[in-house]
């Protein structure tokens, strides 16, 4: 390219026959890397999918200090083959089970692929017209998809959604309550919440002591409790589809407490794969095209658009639901499997069809002290999922819920099966 | 892959013979994305630099709704090439000289799509060994060759940095003079400083009246004044390398006046092409591995140290410095030519040798009223731009500097040298 090929002419080192974008070089290896990509998912499943590596592996395998001469791509795909995939968890494997679903698809890949090769920075619509434009279409498809309302607006991460709403609602509520009544702001969640919005709270300087985690859906009287106290309750996040559990908080008695109190509530539907969600900025009313640096914390901005729409245009949205529809089966087979063993108790109604949990409840101790009891089958669970992941030919995670261990077993998800990265 | 082939056998839908990780399907059409970005970069100069598309345009050339059934790999590149490439900014173009340095190498591109491949996510130690582990590797081999010392912490972005930064300085000053004492904590920058600041100091809930954007360096006088008004100054962000004139605000005495009133100073270079600079957290100190959602806003990380280590191995120090070397001959030759030609003046110091400005004076207007001269030179310097813009062939950028319109040009940043992304 022009400005490289300047660049080399200034440059009598010899080091210097590099050229950074070649597009024939890059044509050559990308065709290598494509082929080890390829060849990494027909072998997947020969890998133990929970790494088994120990802490620190790695800095004993590689040199102190970056190379001072250039290395071939040949070298490094070796070393990536040698010292990386050994390290690897296999979030992609079909032996994975556990945290998130599994999210990998080709047309997903791809759409990566070609948004990392026009490599913009869309942080306005000026920066790269068709980062923005295409956004603003696939989110309209997606809203489409998912029957939301057109004034809904799509953040990029659920972590940075519940940060600027959480930032959205406590200036609205100084605005109306003054700016001293900061220290006094209560944000509400269960203890099922997902902790990106407890440390959502902490970024945004809301005190330790106000953050509500209600245990059983006893926010009402939680809120009821910090007015009578001179506290100001301002945000509540209800969550559909928990990470622990898949619970669905009881969204409509919430909103009723919330609508007397002026209380903003988001609802956190991540995990059960709805996009996230957060009323409009007004700032964007007016405005003839979208910046979206204004929508976010960073400037910059992927062109994540890409991927979601070789997503959706790969497979259509007749795949996409029978995509989950066929992993509903699939819930509902190992649901039933578990049902009619008698050693698991499946002890979380399956939502969404994201989960079964099953759990080891004999033998049981012999005496009839019950927190024996529990503690017992919390053992006897904790061995299991430890025998289970360490032989490394499937992977489960485990939660507490009312001090029962439990394991689980996630399959796959709507907001991975639209091809969402692991920006989650 | 198993899971998608049992998915497959329990549809019975003719649509549903789409598998969405056949790695041959997926080897198939990785050949051809790779071949088409080939061929872009091939044809990159053949491009108008700056998109000439119009607000809206994609939105009238796409279907309103997502596609019901699948279309083929072909067909989208087919339309990626008619309504996508035409909306395209070219930040890789050699003739694109606005914002930020082109960051585009065949190195950085291997590496992010073989993070993509892995598609792992990050979210801490077990969740995928290597991810952590490759990140401090390559973040000692970057921070030697920055010369920065051990105690140093790489945040994702420049905004998150700030935000972590400010959110850590806030906490830590509250602790010290009482919670109450929020709303009169006061925020320095200088009229230079980077929007992010402005930005992170809202969602950090600093009230809008505290935040102080000092014009040429008087930060100083303005804390005075703030404490002896009764308000609590806690952090001041000092720029090397400010984006608009590349200055380098001097950090020695600010940090003279900032350690007399514990004052949290954070040095922003990013445009420098330094790494971001943060102190390290407490919390990490003691652990055996490092979790990197404790570090940063969202719970995730992409396996960005895949494409650092890529970029560092294939070019190797020697020719990342070299890279360098040859910009800033460059940007001295463009300097050389500038200050030869009587019609520009070059307005501020080359520093890194990432920019030089070019300001028309040329012809005065036939009066002796200064102002009228400044808006007359404004006026005739934002035509100039406008018709280099115009015509698609160069893009380059603007900035106000005391009331002067002055045009940009600017040059490679080691940041970009080290091939990071867009993520800014």
């Amino acid at each position: 390219m022009g400005s490289l090929k300047l660049h080399h002419e200034l440059e009598n080192d010899s080091h210097m026959m590099v050229i950074p974008l070649d597009p024939e070089e890059f044509r050559r290896q990308g065709h290598m890397l494509i082929d080890f990509i390829a060849d990494y998912y027909q072998n997947i499943e020969s890998y133990k999918v929970l790494s088994q590596v120990e802490p620190g592996y790695l800095k004993k395998l590689l040199p102190e200090s970056a190379p001072y001469y250039p290395e071939s791509i040949e070298t490094i795909l070796q070393d990536v083959r040698k010292y990386i995939i050994p390290g690897i968890t296999h979030w992609q494997s079909p032996n994975y089970f556990a945290y998130f679903p599994s999210s990998g698809s080709t047309a997903g890949f791809l759409g990566e692929i070609l948004s990392t090769g026009f490599n913009v920075v869309g942080f306005n619509w000026m920066s790269s017209p068709a980062a923005t434009e295409l956004e603003c279409v696939v989110m309209d498809w997606l809203g489409e998809m998912l029957m939301l309302p057109k004034s809904f607006l799509f953040k990029g991460t659920t972590c940075e959604a519940i940060l600027c709403t959480l930032a959205a609602a406590r200036d609205q509520m100084l605005n109306r309550c003054g700016s001293e009544k900061m220290e006094k702001l209560v944000v509400y969640g269960s203890d099922q919440t997902h902790s990106a919005l407890q440390k959502a709270a902490q970024i945004a300087g809301i005190h330790t002591k106000n953050f509500r985690s209600s245990h059983q859906n006893y926010e009402v009287k939680l809120v009821h409790a910090d007015v009578e106290a001179g506290l100001v309750p301002f945000f509540l996040c209800a969550t559909v589809g928990t990470t622990s559990t898949n619970a669905i908080d009881p969204i409509g008695p919430l909103c009723e407490v919330a609508k007397d109190f002026n209380i903003w509530v988001h609802a956190d539907a991540a995990y059960a794969g709805s996009a996230c969600i957060c009323p409009k900025f007004q700032a964007t009313d007016s405005k003839l095209v979208v910046d979206y640096k204004d929508w976010q914390i960073t400037l910059s901005r992927r062109f994540r658009a890409m991927k979601l729409w070789l997503v959706l245009r790969s497979y259509g949205v007749a795949n996409l639901r029978n995509f989950l529809r066929s992993h509903v089966k699939m819930a509902k087979l190992f649901e039933e499997l578990l049902r009619n063993d008698n050693r698991f108790e499946v002890v979380a109604p399956r939502n969404f069809a994201l989960e079964t949990r099953k759990k080891e409840v004999l033998p049981w101790p012999n005496d009839n002290n019950v927190a024996n009891q529990v503690e017992c089958a919390n053992e006897l669970n904790k061995k299991l999922l430890e025998s289970i992941n360490g032989s490394g030919n499937v992977y489960m995670s485990s939660t507490m819920v009312d001090g029962a261990y439990i394991i689980i077993s996630i399959g796959q998800s709507p907001q991975y099966a639209l091809g969402q990265g692991p920006d989650c």
